[in-house]
């Protein structure tokens, strides 16, 4: 593999893997309240999109980077609604 | 242009324009506790790595969308230090 497809895969692995401590801060203190519920509802259309793109051109790496984001984007906004409507 | 560059782009900016309601969610409460320090550190590296990337392979695409979006991190994580400095 080249060099640089190995700095590709690590931006990838990184701009994936960064919602993982949203998700556990959430969680941690039951509270998403600063955290923007648009920008998930927006983020989750555009990862599907990503995904739809990844599908049609058979792109491994779209659809394996965006389905991880789009599965801890949906556990970031499950956790925000579920903390809102505890009081 | 083909219809599945379309997808491709609208899903780009749509992953892109997303940070904007968190900066402005930060900026208009004067507080992003529940916002991910750590998250937005990782995504970061992610996105400047990603910068590289679309620079060494010549993708303005990759360019454009990671830039936009390292700044609107940039944003989010300027307004969270100063919040969280403010008592």
């Amino acid at each position: 593999m080249e060099n640089i497809e190995i700095v590709g895969m690590l931006a990838a692995f990184l701009t994936t893997s960064a919602f993982l401590p949203q998700v556990y801060k959430a969680y941690r203190n039951k509270s998403a309240k600063d955290v923007s519920l648009t920008m998930y509802l927006v983020l989750l259309v555009g990862l599907l999109l990503w995904l739809y793109y990844g599908w049609h051109i058979e792109s491994m790496a779209i659809i394996m980077a965006n389905s991880v984001t789009a599965i801890l984007v949906i556990f970031i906004l499950v956790l925000k609604i579920i903390y809102e409507r505890t009081p």
